[in-house]
């Protein structure tokens, strides 16, 4: 005999989360039956997130409106946008706030091996943003992986004879790391990106 | 900034289930965002699986009626019981097609350390029926763990001055393995329970 088909299905639809297997699928589904408020509550949070979240119309963060709070805010540098990939770097980004102008999502990187284009990705519309809000700077932070770099280049490469100053985030050694523990490359990029002591 | 609210719920609610850290959630969380089809169909799943599986009142195996499809089937060994922690091992029995007898669900093993005491599991029920549905054999298929052997020995201790038949499945050398990476104590089970050849 076989699981009832509502149960099969239901664990079929968590395997195409990232990082869920069959077998982690199982745990949660079973784990659900046997705690159904942790499923209600999910339920509900899952439905609203569906009907309320989508994605800002300038920017690509997620937001409940159609503007996010970013684009809106007065507060912000208007002049500066920080390109990233996810909306996810978006917020880590806020918790370090240490950056108070704007945000542009990218929803991907370029990657030809996995078939993903400049035009599969918010790069047009990067472009025609920097062009007409009077863009002084773009902070490209992708990150610092192959295709990271190649979605820099690529960014760099159509943004450079504007008149705004394109720049990309450091790279060097993270806090709290030992430089034994350092890869080759990042130690690399740490040196050639020295900088002198300020004041 | 930090993320909308209903999103920084869901991203809560993931993290309820086995397995799921904040850095899963999350990265759940924004996927089901960029392909909302996966999110519908989760949600679409989830709830009939809410609405629609509970547990068999006779066997505590998962079902969509009131009894399970093995408790009802006139195909199966009414005098036979085969106990199991969870409905995932009912399912990894009958998928090796090998018993054609009834199950027990427990629901859990006994584990003094994390509260679970014989009465937060399907002992009595499990004790009930062996008496009144004339059961002939009961096979305690409780994983081979601590927890595993101590509710396999408290069940056969409260079983084994009735009329049936206690047995425990093998524990021994798994097929495909390497005798040298089977650890002590299977291997010595193994040992111990040596049979002779058969025919």
């Amino acid at each position: 005999m076989k699981p009832p088909g509502t149960f099969l299905r239901f664990i079929q639809s968590l395997q195409s989360l990232p990082g869920i297997g069959k077998k982690s699928a199982e745990r949660i589904a079973f784990h659900i039956l046997t705690k159904p408020t942790i499923g209600e509550k999910i339920l509900h949070s899952l439905e609203k997130v569906l009907l309320e979240i989508k994605f800002c119309s300038k920017c690509g963060n997620i937001t409940a409106e159609n503007l996010c709070h970013i684009c809106t805010s007065p507060q912000r540098d208007q002049s500066i946008i920080c390109v990233v990939e996810k909306p996810m770097d978006v917020f880590a980004i806020e918790r370090s706030n240490s950056f108070k102008g704007l945000y542009h999502v990218l929803g991907g990187l370029l990657s030809p091996l996995d078939n993903t284009y400049p035009e599969d990705i918010n790069i047009a519309s990067l472009i025609k943003r920097v062009k007409t809000e009077g863009i002084r700077e773009v902070i490209i932070a992708t990150n610092p992986t192959t295709e990271g770099e190649a979605t820099a280049l690529y960014i760099e490469e159509n943004l450079k004879d504007g008149s705004a100053k394109i720049t990309r985030i450091a790279r060097g050694i993270p806090f709290g790391t030992d430089l034994d523990f350092a890869d080759d490359l990042t130690l690399t990029r740490a040196l050639e990106d020295r900088q002198e002591f300020k004041e």
